[in-house]
């Protein structure tokens, strides 16, 4: 936990991380699930994790993987449909420029959503990374925004016990991906009440968004279902550690999560490539937790009120206080 | 005229363009309006101008404006209501976190939209650049939206015969506007219909967007109303001239204009701080040309055919005989 | 003082600052250099002020200026020649296409070597902001680099009592402008000992560098003369207050700064557009002494301890130490 | 060939590209080197490849690798030592924190070097992209250096058939490299002669830098040795196919190659994820020779006219004839 949140981290986090360049991977973590597992329970006040369809769960393992959870008391906060780890996802999934792979993703995510109700998951994330375009006059940008909204409107129905959630994201596997800000997703999910948003704080601050006025804007909309913690330098997803870069930026955000009233799940995004998982996510959690008992050590009024004052210094002497600095 | 679309500029354009650092100007242009208005006059195909409240029109001058812009058969485009060239907006102006500040503001619209409808000039830009924020809890964001909101609703109805509307733009003034990109302006009028949207191509680029499509989802809901023309390195709004960067941007944006059938002006908003306006304005006129003609060569039938194949290599094809290369 | 150091700020913290769209200023500070010294003297810890040639200081002035600030007990820390703020030198000054504006730029420094010889002001800022370009084909940087060279290399000999110093930036006022990095200055100086370098913690910044690494090469050169703080959002000079955004790098520039022993002055260049700039001087000064007093709670040693790990986890462990959280 | 160049490519353009989320790689491409080489001979025009050590060329293969470029009469314009693609390169090669990895990158330069010697393979690349940190405090930037100096002095004299290239980039893998710009390249190879550098195009584009600039300052200081052609949006090594963003500023690069007499090798870095390699290859060539003929149009003395009038205009007149506009 994290103050009153549930608190998880996306798998990988305990495994071998890799890039483009070391596409074996940087080493360390787990070699398999169970060690996976076994690294996550050693993470302080970690409550579940994130799974990744195909690479982590698929219809032979799924049993097993509800047992390994169920054994290490580790709940599944999250699956993840692969939309995205296969050469036939490459030019899209739910806005693939041809109608088989639309489909066929359509059918991914009901498959994952009835795989999510299975495992008592309450959420699925649909993170269309790979639909989108990398060159000019290469996208249909108007055909793609209407196959995105009737994949959705079909999913949408598929399975009431698990709510779809649609994470958004700047660029990155492609150079523009069309679900790209908080006001995007909105803008898309408009009309389809049963679709809420996962907001990953990292893709927000790529975006060249604030983080916290898009969770307070996704909120305004009844769209603020989950979160992914992580940090960058803006410009590109890093997946860093909280508490890394954007110290302000992160206590503005716990204001803003604890005053829109957000009750959900604080998951790590996080890819260690270099460093240990277990003290990675440790150190997040701790940050997390240092960034909860700032704000509470102010109080939410007295920061409402430095906030109508619309004045910087007043605004730098409250981060100063905060930070006991 | 470039194509079928009438062609615009700023009345700065033809003025002494001045930055932070030399704020008496770059030297160069009219000294008055008088004299940029014979300037303007010189572009080869200029159609009209965009005036600015305070700075170009206000109460007492109107009538002498619209005679000097009849006299020599130009038109008024637009008018841009002075939300931010004093300091009684520093802090914004329909989302200023004063109350009267924002009924000011309010006022201010409407005088202007009365003004328009007096000087026939069909729109109105209002350009919320003041209404944001600078730092870390400094901003209100839900008031804020829900203060624009109000504000733009009832200034929508105030005069039926010029139509509102808003221009968007990620920072500068401020590190942060509200009103930052094209899903958040289209998702803040949702719902106020009579209000449109101004797309300036360069606050696009420096939003991150790409252009074509900000101009297509715009398009789409209705509110592709008006462009601002000009040209950046991305990150920043530098005002350059059209052509000077993103060839292969504006060709696309000139393929996606025909095909969502933009009718409306076609206005340049450059800052040629170091250049002359006539000249510049003409290189702008010159290169929009050029890219209408190579999307005509083309056809627009031919590009959609590339653009359905999805492939890189068949629309840098595309590129390059577009442009003769 | 902050620690050893004296502390400074630029003159126009105190005064009216504009942007290009509010040229008249956002309102607020002295209106002449009195008031603003007056307010410069209410600022706790301030020892001195950083003068620009032509807005502040002149020949017919300069007498009257030194009274000023001797009465007041405050010292002048720094003449920057006019080289930006008018519009003579809006194609450049040292590296001007044309000969007449390079000769009057090396003039201009000469004159400044020699008021602040007068003055007692130990640095003169040579600030090449107007030298660069704009545009594709509208510069011969090879030229412009000989250019920037040789006039340096006259002025360094001018007058022995003062040094003066380059400062770099990536752009603005010019899209791009020659001198725009750490490693750039370096080696524009390369040969050059009598020419230091003032380094601009947000133009760094701005510049996409790490400002600790850049401090910490400029001294390993016997470059790091002066510095001027800020900080920003990345991408742009926002001139905004220390302690705004980027905490973990200025407790890590003030490592580096300890490290390599830096002795020279600490001076805000910041731009309170719509701040009180006695308070923003203030917090700024608040928070360099926080950081200053975060790292010598951990201590030199135990810091460096840490770096030899190079493991991010135990950096990450020691920033959120340093900050009491 | 490509006017006078030679024109290659590296190897993993005809292979299957993969990136951190579809590690098994996006599809097509050949299967082996053989494979990859007869795909290569389909490309109009190229002369050879790049190899990278460990990927595609070890102490086993190393004659048979030769036997299969001189069967189908490819030269390998480069050898690149494998410091990158392996977890204990992780911390660094040439800089890292431990003495034994050091050491190891050393001895991994040394014998690529002579590998080279072996293939008649005039380079090697030292591309010491894992030479870098992602976190504050998480490195000794002056240690680094002296490392990195250390080494590459240490390497600079072990065969003197090959010459040894250093490549800068400023993030990716890591979030900061230690060589990240074209200025700090020279910077770090002051006094070492024999040290040569290679510019990837995209590499400084990314670094914020203007290629042409940097391709001009290298040269003054002799040290163009080798280029990596490619495009980006900026912000991120995208390594897309030439002509697909910056088209000015290609025009304008190749303007510079041959004001500075550059001789040497024009070569592809390009990732086709989702393309066709041949293809993505050929366009590039296609792109380039447009470039090269543009350039040749205008004449080498009608384009340094324009420079020398450093007019905005006229260097847009300029771009537009050339592209035939």
């Amino acid at each position: 936990m994290i103050a009153n949140h549930l608190f998880g981290a996306c798998l990988p986090t305990f495994g071998n991380c890799a890039d483009r360049y070391c596409l074996s991977g940087y080493g360390g973590g787990g070699a398999n699930m169970q060690e996976m597992l076994d690294l996550a329970r050693q993470v302080e006040g970690l409550d579940g994790l994130e799974l990744v369809g195909n690479w982590h769960v698929n219809d032979q393992n799924i049993r097993d993987v509800a047992k390994m959870f169920s054994d290490r008391g580790l709940k599944i906060s999250m699956l993840v449909p692969d939309l995205w780890t296969q050469a036939k996802w490459g030019k899209g999934s739910l806005a693939a420029p041809d109608t088989p792979t639309r489909r066929a993703a359509v059918d991914e995510i009901k498959k994952v959503l009835d795989w999510a109700a299975e495992l008592d998951c309450p959420y699925i994330d649909v993170w269309p990374g790979q639909d989108g375009y990398d060159y000019a006059f290469q996208a249909d940008y108007l055909e793609a925004w209407k196959w995105l909204r009737d994949g959705l409107i079909e999913c949408a129905d598929h399975n009431d016990k698990v709510r779809l959630l649609v994470e958004y994201k700047l660029k990155e596997p492609r150079t523009h991906c069309f679900v790209n800000g908080a006001a995007k997703v909105l803008l898309l999910l408009a009309g389809i009440d049963k679709v809420g948003v996962l907001l990953d704080v990292g893709h927000a601050m790529a975006a060249g968004e604030n983080a916290p006025e898009a969770a307070a804007l996704l909120a305004s909309y009844g769209k603020l279902d989950y979160l992914h913690l992580n940090d960058n330098y803006h410009c590109w997803d890093d997946d860093m550690m909280v508490g890394s870069v954007h110290l302000v930026e992160y206590l503005e955000l716990v204001y803003w999560l604890k005053r829109v009233n957000y009750q959900g799940w604080l998951t790590l995004d996080i890819f260690p490539y270099r460093e240990d998982g277990v003290r990675a996510a440790t150190e997040c959690h701790q940050w997390m937790e240092a960034f909860f008992r700032a704000v509470d050590r102010i109080g939410m009024e007295a920061i409402a009120e430095v906030i109508k004052q619309a004045d910087a210094c007043t605004s730098s002497q409250l981060v100063r206080k905060a930070l006991s600095l």
